[in-house]
C-alpha cells in the first residue's frame, strides 16, 4: 500500500464542539481517514494568544477532553487517525521559535484573521504571541510534514503564510517539508439557532453534540424562524431559514423536508410542526453520536490512553522531523540534547 | 553554606572575543563565579534573528566552540559555573512561546536596540523573531530563574522587558519567577585599535584574546594615536586615545604607564616607544590566556565535555522551571510528554 498523504486540522479547545462544528468540518474529517493519514491536533497553545488568563487555563484541561470525546463520538477513529494535544509536543515550541525568524512583521500584520483577532483587543495590547498565531500554525502543520490542509475561507490566508515560511525554509536549507496544499471540503458552518450567522457560546444560539433529547427538542422549539409568519396560514421564505438549513443537514427523510418546505411557502404549516419533525430528525441524528460520547466519558482512563497514544505517535514524528530540521540547519547541539531529554 | 545568587549572561557566538569583550564583561564574569551561581549562555538561537542564512549556520559550531575556549581561557570555570548552549535546551523555546503571548507588540517596538537592529534590514523586512528578541532574552533569563544579570546600557532596556514579562506572568499564574535584578559591573568596551567606539570584525579594529604575539605586536603597532603628533616633540592628548586607554585596562606596571601619559603630554615620547611597551604588557596579559587556549583546543573531547555537561546541568534546571511553570499554568499534557522525551 502506498503511503496515504498526511493531512492536519483540528480545533482550540474552547469548549465542547457543537453541531456547526460537525456540518462544518467534523463530517469531513470523518471521511477524510478512510484516504489520508490524518493528524487532529487540539491546539491548547492557540488558545493562549487570546486567553491566557488562569480561569481560562483553568478550563483547559476539560476542555481538550470534551473536544477529544466529540471526534471520538462523531467517528473519528484513534486506530486509523491521530488525535494529539499540541502542547504535549515540544518540538512544536522550537519550530514555532525558529520558524518565527523566516517571516516578517509586517506579513503577519496583514494576514486578515489576525486583524480581525485583533481589533477585539485594542491595538496598543495586541499580543506578540497574537501577531505570531500563523507561524505557530506554520509549526502545527510543518510539524507532521502534512501534504494538504482542510480550510475554509477564514484559514486560507494562514495557509498562505505556512505555504512562504514553508518555501522560504526550503530555499535556506534545504527541501525538508512538503509545501502543503488546501484540501477543499470544509464549508461555511450552520447558522445559529437565533439565525445568526455563526453559532457560538457566547451568543447562546448553540446545539452542542453532546445535548440531550429534552435539551435538544427546547433548542428547536425555541429557534428563529422567518419574522413575517406571525400565524402558520402566512406563506414563508425557506431560504436563509435555520429551521430548513438544519433539516437539510440533518433530516435524511428528503421527501418529508421537501413536504414541509412546500406547505411552509405556501402557508400550509405550522412552525410547531416543521420543528417538532426537526427536533426528531436531529436527536435521531445525535442519539448515536450521544451513546458513543456516553461510552466513552464513561472511561476516562480510556480517553486519556488515547491522547497518550496519540501524543506518542505525533511526538516521534515530530522527532523525525525535528532530527532533519536541525541537520538541516546546522543546529548541532540541539540534537545532542533531544538524546539527553530521558537522562 | 547558603545557596549563592544565581547570574545569567553570555554571548551571541559570532566568532572568537576580543580584548573588548574581556574589558567589558568577561573579566567580571571571571570574579563573578566567587560569589554567585553563574550559567554563561552561549546563545546561538539569537544569531538567526539578524542571521538565518545558512553560510552563517555553517560556521556556528566553529564559532560556538571558539566562544567557549575564550571562556575557559580567561579563567571560566565549569567546575563552578555553568557553561551552555542555548539551542541544546529546547525548554527554551517553550517557554519564549508561552512568555510571548504576555507582551505586547508595540511594547517590543519600543525596545531601543529592537530599533536599531530593525533599522539595519528594511523596516518592512523586520523578522517576527528579530522583533521577539528580547522575548527570548526573557526566557534565557528566567528559565534558570536567574536572580542577577550583569547589563551593560545596551542590555538595560532589554531587562526592563523580561521584568515585565517576569511580573506579568507572576500575576497570571503565580510567583514562580524571581523578578531578576541589574547587576553593575558590566562597562563599556573598549575602543576600537582604529580609535572607533566599538572593536567589531566588520571594522577589523580587534585584537582576538587569541591573536599570537606577532599579531598583537603588528596589531598595536598599527593602532590610531592623537593624529594631531606628526612628530615625537609634539604634545599629545592621553584621553581618548586608544593606546592610553589599552595601557590602563592591561599594562600592569602603573609607574611606567604614568610615565608614559606625562611625557606624551609633554612631547616627549614617540609613538613606537608608547605601542611597543603597550605590546609588550598585552602580550604579558595574554599570555597564560593563550596557554590556557592552546591546551583546551588541543584536547576537543574535553570542549565537547564541559559543553554537553553544561548543557546536561542547565538542562535539569530548565526542566524544575518548565515542570512549575506547567504546573501553574494548568498545561497537564504538557508534563506527561515531558516524560515520554525519552521513551
Amino acid at each position: 500500500m502506498a503511503a496515504r498523504r498526511r493531512i492536519l486540522t483540528g480545533d482550540r479547545p474552547t469548549g465542547p464542539l457543537h453541531i456547526g462544528h460537525y456540518v462544518g468540518s467534523l463530517s469531513n474529517r470523518v471521511q477524510l481517514q478512510d484516504a489520508y493519514e490524518c493528524f487532529f491536533i487540539v491546539a491548547d497553545v492557540h488558545t493562549l494568544t487570546t486567553r491566557p488568563e488562569k480561569h481560562h487555563l483553568d478550563a483547559l484541561h476539560d476542555n481538550i477532553r470534551q473536544v477529544v470525546l466529540d471526534y471520538l463520538a462523531v467517528g473519528i477513529d484513534p486506530e486509523r487517525s491521530t488525535i494529539f494535544v499540541q502542547s504535549a509536543i515540544p518540538e512544536t515550541f522550537e519550530l514555532n521559535t525558529l520558524l518565527g525568524m523566516l517571516v516578517t512583521v509586517p506579513r503577519l500584520e496583514r494576514v486578515p484573521t489576525v486583524k480581525e483577532m485583533a481589533q477585539h483587543e485594542h491595538l496598543d495590547a495586541l499580543p506578540f504571541g497574537l501577531l505570531g498565531y500563523p507561524v505557530l500554525q506554520a509549526a502545527d502543520i510543518l510539524l507532521p510534514r502534512a501534504d494538504l490542509v482542510p480550510v475554509g475561507k477564514d484559514n486560507e490566508s494562514h495557509l498562505e503564510v505556512t505555504r512562504e515560511i514553508c518555501r522560504r525554509f526550503n530555499k535556506l536549507y534545504g527541501p525538508i517539508f512538503p509545501e502543503p496544499g488546501t484540501l477543499l471540503g470544509d464549508v461555511p458552518s450552520l447558522l445559529g439557532t437565533d439565525g445568526q450567522a455563526k453559532m457560538s457560546k457566547s451568543l447562546d444560539n448553540t446545539i452542542y453534540l453532546a445535548d440531550d433529547t429534552a435539551t435538544v427538542q427546547r433548542r428547536v422549539m425555541g429557534m428563529y424562524t422567518d419574522p413575517k409568519r406571525v400565524r402558520a396560514d402566512i406563506p414563508g421564505t425557506v431560504e436563509g431559514n435555520p429551521v430548513f438549513q438544519y433539516h437539510d443537514a440533518f433530516n435524511p427523510d428528503a421527501a418529508e423536508v421537501a413536504d414541509l418546505k412546500d406547505r411552509y411557502r405556501r402557508g400550509a404549516v405550522g412552525d410547531v410542526e416543521v420543528k417538532r419533525k426537526l427536533a426528531r430528525a436531529l436527536n435521531a441524528f445525535l442519539e448515536p453520536i450521544r451513546e458513543r460520547r456516553a461510552a466513552y466519558a464513561a472511561d476516562p482512563e480510556r480517553i486519556e490512553a488515547i491522547i497518550d497514544a496519540g501524543n506518542a505517535h505525533m511526538r516521534r514524528q515530530a522527532q523525525e522531523t525535528m532530527a532533519q530540521v536541525r541537520a538541516a540547519m546546522g543546529l548541532k547541539f540541539a540534537a545532542a540534547a533531544g538524546a539527553l531529554a530521558g537522562a
